[in-house]
C-alpha cells in the first residue's frame, strides 16, 4: 500500500488496474452514445456513383468551350432524370438532360450547369459560360471512400457516424457493454432525502450525484444504500458490489479518525490496498484497492472532495472500463479572470468555468471552492491545478487545467 | 414569404415563432437532462449547522492564545461524538470534545485542530499553536444559503444541481415535457437502409443523423417514413406530423426544380410560409413554415446543408421549445489553423474542430467541406463563419464561430 502518493501516479495505478468491459451487438437506432467495440470499415463508396449536388443539366464540358453572355451554347435537352432515376439515354455530342439534386450523372456527361443559370427553351436549353470537365458534379467516394476506415474501436457513437453508417447500410453494431458501477454510502450522518434529518445528520446527497455523474458517462449505476459506520456492514456491501457491478465507488469513511472503516472493510474481504490518501486538495481521503481484478474506490464523504476525485479520476476510469480511448482529460492552458486568494501549501486543484473571450481561453472560477461545498461544481467544466507551495494566484496568471467531459 | 434572406434574420424569425411545451412533475433520480421548469429556491441553509471538516477535536479558540510548539496548551477530552450525533456536553474553558469529519460542532467550540496535529494522551489532549475562532468550522450556509434560488427555469439539470436537490430533500421538480420532433424524408431516390440500393437510388441516412439529434438534444424522435416525390405524399406525412409532434422536420425537395414539393407541400395543407432559401452556404434550400402555430422546418436533402442548417437553426429551436434558456449557440472568436483555399462569393460556414492550445482557441478543419459530406461533421463541434465576398482563408487568420452543444 503507498500513502499519500501524488495525483499523476494516482491516476496511473487507477488506470492500470481497468480492463475493459464484454461486447453485444445494437442495433443502429439503440447505439446513440455507445462506445465501438469494433473498427468500421466502408465497404462501399459514399456516394457510389457521380451525382449532381444541384437541379440543372448535365451535358459535355467541352461543348460550351466557347460559350460567354453574348455568345451562349445550345443544346438539345432529350430526357428529364429526376433523383433516384437513371437515363435511358447517353448524353453526346450538343445534347444535355435535364438532372435534379442527386441524380445520377446521366453517361457522356462531364458537367452539370445550375438550373437558374441557364434558360430552358421549349426542348432546348442555353448555357452561358464555359465548363470544365467535372464541374458541378459530385465524384464517386467523395465523402467515403471504399475500404477506409470511417470509426474505430473506442470511438463514441454520435449523430453523423450513424448517418454515414446508415449510408453503408449498416444497420447493427458491435458495441462494449456499459460498465455497471455500484455507489455505496457510509456514514451513521446520513438520511434518507424524503426525512427531515435529525440534529447532527444529513440528508445523503452523495449518492445522487454519482448516480447522476455516471448515467452521464454512459455507466449503469446500481445503489446499493448507505453502510452505518461499521466495517463489518460496509465490507457485506462491498462484496455485494464486486458481484453485481465493475467497480465499487464508496464515499465517507476513508479519513484518519478511528470512524474511518472503508478500509478495515476492503482488507477484511481480501482486497489489496493500492494506495491511499493522494496528495492534493480537494479529495486527498482516497481510498483505492482492487478485488479479484474488479477496482474499489473509496472517495471522501465532503461532496467537493468526492466528486472533484470523481471527475479527475473515477470519470477517466469509467471511461476506459466502457472501452472508450478517449479516457484521458484534456489538458489546456487557461488564463486565471479572477483572483485565487489562497495560498497552496499542496497541490491543489480549483473548480472554474471554460470562457472563450476574444480567442484566448480564460478559466472563471465558479465560487466557493471548500472541500463541502457542491454548488460551485454546478457551472464547473474545468478544474486547474496550482503547484504545491504557490502563494495567491492572481487574475491573469495562467495554469494548466483539465478540462472535464 | 422572405425569399434569400441572411442568416441572422432566419434565426430571428424562426424563433420568434417558438412556443415552449407543457410542464410535467418528474422524480428527482428521472430529472438528469431534464429542463427545470420551476426556479428552486432553498428552504434551508447547506449545511444547516455548523460542522467539522475534518477529523479532530473541538475547543474554544482563546484556550490556545499561547499555544505554540514549546508550550503546548493540555485540554481534557470530555466526549467523542461520531458524525451523525450531537454532544451531550458543552465546551468549556479548558475542555475539548473530539469530533469526526462532518459532526456539527459542539456547543462552545469555535475551533477544531486536525487529528494528525493534535496529540492525544489518555482522556487529555495537547494543542502545539493557537487558533483563531472559526478555524477548521464549516459555517452555516457555506455551500447553499436559506432563500437562495440555486437553479433557475430553463436551466438543464446536472449532476451536482441533482446532488444540491438532494440534500435540500427536494424528492420531486417540475420539467418542460420532452419536445416531439417529426421527421419526414422526401425523395424517390431514398431507400431504407437494409436494403441494396437500385441504380441511382441512395440509402436514406438523413432520418438516422436527425434522429440521433433529436435525442441529443434532449427532444423525442417522432420518425414518420419516407413520402416520394409528390405533394400530396409530403402533404398528409406533415398533416401528421403536425398532430403528432410539437415540430416538424422534413429532409428533400426543398430545391428550385420541378421537383422540389415541399414548398407545395405545405400551401396545401394552409401552413404559412415564412421564409424560403437562407444567403449562406451550405443549406441554402432552407424552407420554414407555420401552421396552427408550429413550425415546419424543410432541410435540403443533401447531408451536410441539411445537418448545418438544423445545427445553427434547428438545434437551437428545439432547445427553445423545450423551455431552455441557453438556447443560442456561443459565439467564440477562434484563428484558423488551416488554409480554407475557396472563395467564398456568398457567407459560408465550415466545419472544424475547437482546439486549445496554449492559451488560444484554434479552429482545425475536420475534412472536405462539400455540402453533401457527412464525414466532416463527426469530429465538428464548430462552424465558422466567412463573411460574403471573402477570398482564400489562410491559416492564421481570425474568424467568428458558433460552438456547437
Amino acid at each position: 500500500m503507498e500513502i499519500n502518493i501524488a495525483f499523476d501516479e494516482a491516476l496511473q495505478l487507477l488506470l492500470e488496474k481497468c480492463s475493459i468491459t464484454s461486447k453485444e451487438k445494437v442495433n443502429l437506432r439503440d447505439s446513440l452514445g455507445r462506445v465501438l467495440a469494433e473498427d468500421i470499415m466502408a465497404e462501399e463508396d459514399i456516394p457510389k456513383f457521380k451525382r449532381s449536388p444541384l437541379d440543372g443539366y448535365a451535358f459535355r464540358a467541352q461543348d460550351t468551350i466557347n460559350a460567354n453572355d453574348r455568345n451562349p451554347v445550345t443544346l438539345e435537352v432529350i430526357e428529364e432524370v429526376p433523383a433516384g432515376y437513371v437515363s435511358k439515354y447517353k448524353v453526346t455530342p450538343g445534347k444535355a438532360i435535364k438532372v435534379m439534386t442527386g441524380t445520377a450523372i446521366p453517361e457522356g456527361a462531364d458537367a452539370v450547369v445550375r438550373y437558374e443559370k441557364a434558360k430552358e427553351e421549349g426542348h432546348l436549353v442555353k448555357i452561358f459560360s464555359s465548363f470544365k470537365s467535372g464541374q458541378n458534379i459530385v465524384p464517386v467516394g467523395d465523402d467515403v471512400v471504399k475500404s477506409q476506415i470511417i470509426a474505430y474501436k473506442g470511438q463514441v457513437l454520435n449523430a453523423p457516424l450513424l448517418g454515414l453508417f446508415a449510408a453503408l447500410g449498416i444497420t447493427e453494431v458491435w458495441v462494449y457493454r456499459k460498465p455497471k458501477i455500484a455507489v455505496i454510502s457510509t456514514g451513521n450522518e446520513l438520511q434518507d432525502i424524503s426525512e427531515i434529518p435529525e440534529p447532527g445528520k444529513i440528508r445523503n446527497s452523495n449518492k445522487y450525484t454519482l448516480e447522476a455523474y455516471i448515467k452521464e458517462l454512459g455507466g449503469i449505476p446500481v445503489i446499493l444504500g448507505t453502510a452505518k459506520d461499521r466495517a463489518e456492514d460496509v465490507a457485506l456491501l462491498v462484496a455485494e458490489g464486486l458481484e453485481r457491478a465493475d467497480m465499487v465507488i464508496t464515499t465517507g469513511g476513508v479519513s484518519v479518525g478511528d470512524y474511518d472503516i472503508v478500509k478495515d472493510a476492503v482488507k477484511s474481504i481480501g482486497a489489496d490496498i493500492v494506495f491511499w490518501r493522494i496528495d492534493m486538495k480537494p479529495g486527498s481521503p482516497t481510498l483505492f484497492s482492487v478485488k479479484d481484478g474488479k477496482v474499489i474506490l473509496g472517495l471522501s464523504g465532503n461532496p467537493a472532495s468526492a466528486m472533484v476525485v470523481f471527475q479527475l479520476l473515477g470519470a477517466s476510469f469509467i471511461k476506459k472500463l466502457g472501452g472508450r480511448t478517449d479516457y484521458l482529460l484534456t489538458k489546456i492552458i487557461v488564463t486565471l479572470k479572477d483572483n485565487y486568494n489562497k495560498v497552496s501549501p499542496k497541490m491543489r486543484f480549483i473548480r472554474g468555468r471554460l470562457l472563450i473571450d476574444n480567442g484566448l481561453a480564460w478559466m472563471v472560477l465558479t465560487g466557493n471552492q471548500s472541500n463541502n461545498v457542491l454548488s460551485s461544481l454546478i457551472q464547473c467544466n474545468l478544474l486547474a491545478k496550482i503547484p504545491a507551495g504557490s502563494g495567491v494566484i492572481k487574475a491573469g496568471e495562467k495554469l494548466e487545467a483539465y478540462l472535464l467531459n
